[in-house]
């Protein structure tokens, strides 16, 4: 069955991982997981803090400044089919560099922290990624 | 680390579900989970048949026919980040309807009941959708 916005946004928020797609300058697709938080009704936001992922992180980068078009999607898999979901969020993403708009960093920064105990340990330092979300979708296999 | 093509492969060819991205005629990237199997070192399969996901599986379908490449992405979360790791591969999709290419379309049937046991109780009669993969890549926190 299609899950309304609101039980595809309240799915997605009970997830601790997703995949970020951006679409590259020759028009394919590009896909990573990421960790994030929920701000307010409609806004995801992930960091990018690791330097080993260095260069998967700038081309992600990149396309969101020439295409800031994103989707995001959580699912769920088990072998019994009937347990099947998944949540979709469309958007618009921007990156926020360090200092920049430090208000909306700083509410960033405490939800990531409040979600993963790594980033309450260590406060990630390098770009924020904020998504304005401008769709939910979602399925279920059962209710 | 990064993962060598060998090795990102290995790993993706382990997981029950991947995401597969395509892009849209407004170049927007489309995100769904997909159940598949690797055919020989290349190729992925994956098949369209459940009614209920009727509407994204055209989606998905109409931006495969009009740009094929598509990204592919298996990945593992745990609590513990030293044990992440994620695989991708990106390659160029299309769309094979019943009765046309049946050898390959039986080769990619033997090969989803081979790995899930609904497949094997009742073969998919849809579409198929077949990833010619250009490139594995990938990233583990450890070794």
């Amino acid at each position: 069955m299609n899950l309304s916005a609101a039980q595809a946004r309240r799915r997605f928020s009970t997830a601790t991982v997703a995949r970020l797609a951006t679409v590259g300058p020759d028009a394919g697709p590009h896909l990573v997981p990421i960790t994030f938080a929920l701000l307010g009704e409609s806004r995801v936001v992930s960091a990018i803090d690791h330097k080993p992922k260095r260069t998967t992180a700038l081309r992600r980068l990149a396309n969101i400044a020439a295409n800031p078009r994103v989707c995001l999607l959580v699912d769920h898999y088990e072998d019994d089919w009937s347990a099947l979901w998944w949540a979709r969020a469309d958007g618009l993403a921007r990156v926020i560099g360090p200092g920049v708009e430090p208000e909306l960093r700083a509410a960033a920064l405490d939800a990531l922290a409040g979600r993963y105990g790594q980033y309450a340990q260590r406060r990630p330092a390098g770009e924020l990624i904020v998504v304005e979300i401008e769709g939910w979708s979602g399925w279920a296999a059962s209710g």
